[in-house]
């Protein structure tokens, strides 16, 4: 498996596009220059596979997804950034009309796309806008790495960095690309952040076996990514496979099957990753592994609370080796472990430093340390000695500038 | 039941002194003018209840208090503030040395001491600072108000506040007075954060009948609190009853019962909502109501989720009435509800403002808003229409100052 270029357009027949059509002017201060809406679509019928926020307040365009991606078809994606049409007035018609006017653009029916919205809650959806802009949307559709760029740009609210990944990969003799853009930022954490992920692959596969792969995928990528601990009403990864790299179509385990995971999985993961340390405000990536422990399970809960704890959060920032903050969270996250069996290291491309054993300090270097944390990518290393199991989770550190961008969202 | 001043001095029969020993010194910047030792007394052996942290990580400290009242019986309380003694080299020896001086300079044994200590975590206990100041913490000790100031000082951290009351009732055709002093700051979360809370009184009560009584009081006040999410290492809640004020033993249910419960229902609320306000870097307290549930369980979710919300908190530190993320943050407390069915208000000092109904928002006039959401207490009301239960849970805002005072907390 290789990473390329070209995001969402480098698997066989996707189109996309992202341009202004509006909906972001309607902020106090208004961003003509931003991108604010964006189609992806599939030459031919897409297997298609969601995971949704499970959020008990979902977003009208999400409840719809879910309907149209029911049969385990689509074709494409409509998406806009700027308002997340949840909780507002006219939330479904308003849905709905995104659909019908991406199926009269596109000569194709409603049910066949999937509608996601990003952005403000409870404000009406500036729908004439992007009834208007659609037809123009439609007409940029290419299939360039140009185009991928202006969707991941499209799709972006908050976010400073584009989510943007292609891989290629071997299966069945054929080559098969796999690409995905997302965005992510405030609200994101386990069970679907305001994230949105597009993913698009010319593989063949069966429409349920994809869809259960996805969950998998999602619950071992996304599902381990926290940002703020809010989960969104909003959240939605959807999966369009296309088939047209012509591999013997995957039906159940096997190493075909393996390989498209690795694939899907890779793709996901980098677009976690990318979330996590593009948080709002964030200035470190922070990933928390827990190894050594009795299940994958409890080390997940351990690492999550980690990279959620926002004194963890807030000393990652002051690049502060507050070890006793690690050993707080791990001990409050619901897994039962010995309080005197626990390792912890903090590293980085600066090096790894030893600042807990046997559950208690060591006295460390204190320049080393900030060394160590200065780097925008750093690492929580929890070492148990129960067992064989380990996980990652990935967070990003808490700033004065995620209070800043939270203190007033809406304007 | 009237409020009155005094402190945990209050009541018949108790004394206590806060001294600076130096167990504060030991930071980059040494805090000599910070009073950083306390302990309260009473005259005659009590009734003793306790509460602690359910952390996986327990500091030493509070282990052995446990372990110590486990009888039902205690004398008086030892604390330190500036170090934790968690995860701490030394941690059970230094904890039990601190009994053992306490007990030496009172003339009682170690077994009638609680001990409790809070601050940072990891380092080693100055346990000889500790020593060295308990005797003249013990020649100090005396029931003026001053006194009862003083103790509440010497268990601050980062607080910055004072927190500090106490109540007087008739039970039994006897006056009955209940005093508490508390501290509490970051690390607040449900299930206690590093909060301490110490409470006098001079009723006479059941030891078991007192320990079941305070167990259903913190759950109703201190673990509807949160302040970051994290839950610390060292909470503690313990309850001294002297049984001075000669009312008839509280055995059972009844008249008594109530208004007992009441009194110690008030001193602890009181210091819930005195904690909130104070977390650290706040400059609002937030109260979450929600009514019209089901069940109090579930408003309690609700409210909680909602007091938690990074995205709220930050909301309502920048005085935006963003309604949308209490619906979110409502939506994934885990309660199950009817979002259609969902009313939200912001109402202080200053008025009440209906920002959302029947799950969906409403036009509001936004100076109002900004003018309802600038004052120092906030409430959110969130009305369902499902059942007559309610709950409030209390937080505060997150600000810049939380991100800086966390950033840096061991320097």
């Amino acid at each position: 498996m290789i990473t390329i270029s070209g995001g969402i357009t480098a698997p066989k027949g996707f189109k996309t596009a992202g341009i202004h059509c509006g909906v972001k002017d309607n902020f106090t201060t208004p961003q003509p220059d931003k991108l604010d809406l964006a189609m992806v679509l599939s030459e031919v019928p897409c297997t298609a596979a969601g995971t949704y926020t499970r959020n008990v307040v979902k977003a009208d365009p999400v409840i719809l997804s879910m309907q149209y991606l029911a049969d385990g078809k689509a074709q494409g994606i409509i998406a806009d950034s700027g308002n997340a049409n949840a909780c507002a007035p006219k939330g479904m018609e308003n849905a709905i009309r995104m659909a019908n006017a991406a199926a009269a653009a596109t000569g194709l029916q409603p049910q066949d796309f999937a509608v996601c919205s990003t952005g403000i809650i409870g404000v009406e959806l500036n729908i004439d806008a992007i009834e208007k802009g659609i037809p123009t949307l439609v007409s940029q559709l290419a299939s360039d790495a140009a185009s991928s760029d202006n969707a991941a740009h499209a799709i972006m609210t908050t976010d400073l960095k584009k989510k943007e990944i292609a891989v290629r990969t071997e299966i069945g003799g054929k080559t098969v690309t796999v690409g995905g853009i997302a965005k992510g930022s405030g609200m994101i954490h386990p069970n679907m952040g305001t994230m949105l992920c597009f993913v698009t692959t010319d593989c063949a596969i069966d429409g349920a076996l994809l869809q259960s792969m996805l969950k998998e995928v999602v619950n071992k990528t996304f599902n381990r990514v926290t940002v703020d601990g809010d989960t969104s009403t909003n959240d939605t990864c959807i999966v369009l496979a296309n088939g047209l790299a012509e591999n013997p179509v995957i039906t159940g385990p096997g190493a075909d099957y393996d390989a498209f995971f690795e694939a899907l999985r890779a793709v996901c993961e980098y677009e976690a990753k990318m979330i996590a340390g593009d948080g709002e405000g964030a200035s470190h990536l922070l990933t928390c592994t827990v190894q050594g422990a009795a299940t994958e399970e409890k080390a997940e809960f351990m690492a999550k609370a980690v990279v959620r704890s926002p004194l963890v959060k807030c000393a990652i920032y002051g690049a502060d080796a507050n070890w006793g903050r690690v050993l707080c969270a791990i001990g409050y996250s619901g897994a039962e472990f010995d309080p005197k069996a626990v390792e912890v290291k903090f590293r980085s491309q600066a090096g790894e430093l030893l600042v807990c054993t046997g559950g208690q300090g060591v006295v460390f270097d204190e320049n080393m340390a900030t060394k160590v944390l200065s780097e925008e990518e750093v690492e929580v290393l929890v070492t148990l000695t129960e067992g064989q199991a380990s996980c990652s989770c990935w967070g990003c550190d808490l700033t004065y500038d995620y209070v800043k961008i939270n203190g007033d969202y809406r304007s």
